[in-house]
C-alpha cells in the first residue's frame, strides 16, 4: 500500500502555532479529513479533496481515512490542538483495531499545541507544577468516574486542566464540578477560564474558586484550576516550581 | 521600556516541530538565554548574543533575561519542549515576583510541543484519556508528595506522564516509583519509555508494568504509564476514549 494517514494537530487557532511538520503533511496530502471547523482551516488547492464531517462521528471519520489510505491516498486527519489529547488519534487506533490487517497501514501522529498549553501560555504558567488533564464530557465515561477523578486530583494538590467543560449530557454538571472543587480546595485557589485562545475572540478570566460561576465557561473554554500555591504576579497567573 | 522577554518552547528536538511564532521571535531577538543544549539549537547570526547557562540556575537565568529587557534588549528565553511544563516560564514569574515593578515588563509565553505529547505521538495515543503529568524530581518538593500523587493518580485510573524520571537526588527512587505503580495497578498495565524522541537517538520501549526495570529510563527518557484499558494495536500503544 502506498497510501498513508497522518493525524495532525493544528494547534489552538493561531496559524503561527502550526508546526512545519504539519504544514508539510498538508502540502503532500491528497485528502484532508476532520471535523468541519478544523477542515475549514486548511486552504483548498487543486489535487486536494477536503472531507469535512460533523462532530461525534470520530470512528466513521477514522474509518474513512483508513479506507482512503488503503486505496493509495495520502490522508491528513486534522484535529485542533494536539491529536493525542481528547482528539482524533485514539479514535483512529480504535478503528484500526477493528481491521483485519492493522499492521499494513502507514500511520504517523503529528503533535500540535494542545488547548491547555496554549491557554496556560496566555495566562502565564498555571501548569508549571504537577497537573492533571481531565475531559469533563461524560459521553464516553460515567459521570461518577469524573467526580472521583476531580476529588482525587484535588486531594493530591494537582493543578487541573479541563477539556469540554460544558459538554456534559445534562445541564448543571459544570455547576457540580465547581461544587466538588469548592468542597475539596481552599476558596482562594485560582480558577481560570480561557476562551478561544489565540483567536480574535480570546477572553481570559481568572477568579478565586469562591467566586466562580458556571456561565464563565462555554464549549470553547479551557478551564484551568491552580493548586494551593498558584498566584498572580502583575496580570499573570503562575504555579511556582516549589511545593510542600 | 522598549525591551521584551519571550519565553519560547523549542519542542522535543526535531526542528520541524518548532512553531513559526517561535521562529519569528528568534529572528527579532537581540539576546537568547537558556540552558546550554537549548541555546545550542539557535543559529548564531550578527546582532544576536547567545547566553548559554548551566542547569539548575533557572532563577539567575530569569533575572538575567529581565535585566536585559529592562535595558531595552529583545530577549528570548529558550526551553526545550513547552516552557510552561516543568520549564522556564514558572521560573521567570518567580523572578518577576521579586521585582519592585513586575507590571513594567513586556512578557510573552510562546508554547511548544512538550516532551510528553511528542512521546505520546511517537508511541500512538497513550494519553488519549484523562492523564496526569508529574515531575519526578524531588529538587523542589518533598519525595513524600511525589509518592502520594503517584498513589492518587493510580487510584483514579489516570494515565501518567513522568518528567525527569532519573533526576531524584538519591538512586533507587525510580525503582520505588515502579514499586508503587506495581502495588497500585494491575501488572498488565503498559509502561512506555520514550528516549530522546524525534532526535537521531530516539528509542521507544513498551512493556507491562510487571516487566519494567529502572534502567529502562535515563535523564533523556519520558515515561508514560497507561491506564488499565491502554493497549497495543500493531506497533502502537493507545488509550481508548471510552472508560468505565
Amino acid at each position: 500500500m502506498s497510501g498513508w494517514v497522518k493525524v495532525a494537530g493544528l494547534g489552538p487557532g493561531d496559524e503561527a502555532m502550526v508546526t512545519d511538520q504539519v504544514r508539510a503533511a498538508l502540502r503532500e496530502a491528497t485528502d484532508v479529513v476532520g471535523y468541519i471547523p478544523s477542515v475549514a482551516r486548511v486552504a483548498a488547492r487543486p489535487g486536494l479533496t477536503l472531507h469535512p464531517s460533523d462532530n461525534r462521528v470520530e470512528i466513521d471519520r477514522a474509518n474513512h481515512a483508513l479506507d482512503l489510505a488503503a486505496a493509495g491516498r495520502r490522508v491528513v486527519v486534522v484535529s485542533s490542538g494536539d491529536p493525542g489529547v481528547f482528539a482524533m488519534a485514539s479514535a483512529l487506533f480504535e478503528a484500526l483495531e477493528a481491521r483485519p490487517d492493522p499492521g499494513s497501514f502507514d500511520i504517523e501522529i503529528l503533535p500540535g499545541i494542545t488547548a491547555m498549553l496554549a491557554a496556560a501560555a496566555r495566562l502565564g504558567a498555571p501548569l508549571g507544577h504537577d497537573f492533571c488533564a481531565i475531559n469533563l464530557s461524560d459521553n464516553l465515561k460515567p459521570w461518577e468516574l469524573i467526580e472521583r477523578r476531580l476529588k482525587l486530583a484535588a486531594e493530591g494538590g494537582f493543578a487541573m486542566a479541563f477539556y469540554n467543560p460544558r459538554a456534559a449530557s445534562r445541564p448543571g454538571r459544570f455547576e457540580r464540578v465547581l461544587e466538588i472543587l469548592r468542597d475539596s480546595l481552599p476558596g482562594h485557589v485560582l480558577i481560570s477560564f480561557a476562551r478561544a485562545v489565540t483567536t480574535g475572540e480570546e477572553r481570559l478570566l481568572t477568579v478565586p474558586l469562591s467566586e466562580a460561576t458556571p456561565e464563565m465557561a462555554d464549549m470553547r473554554t479551557m478551564v484551568i484550576v491552580g493548586n494551593a500555591d498558584t498566584r498572580r504576579v502583575g496580570r499573570w497567573v503562575y504555579s511556582p516550581r516549589r511545593a510542600g
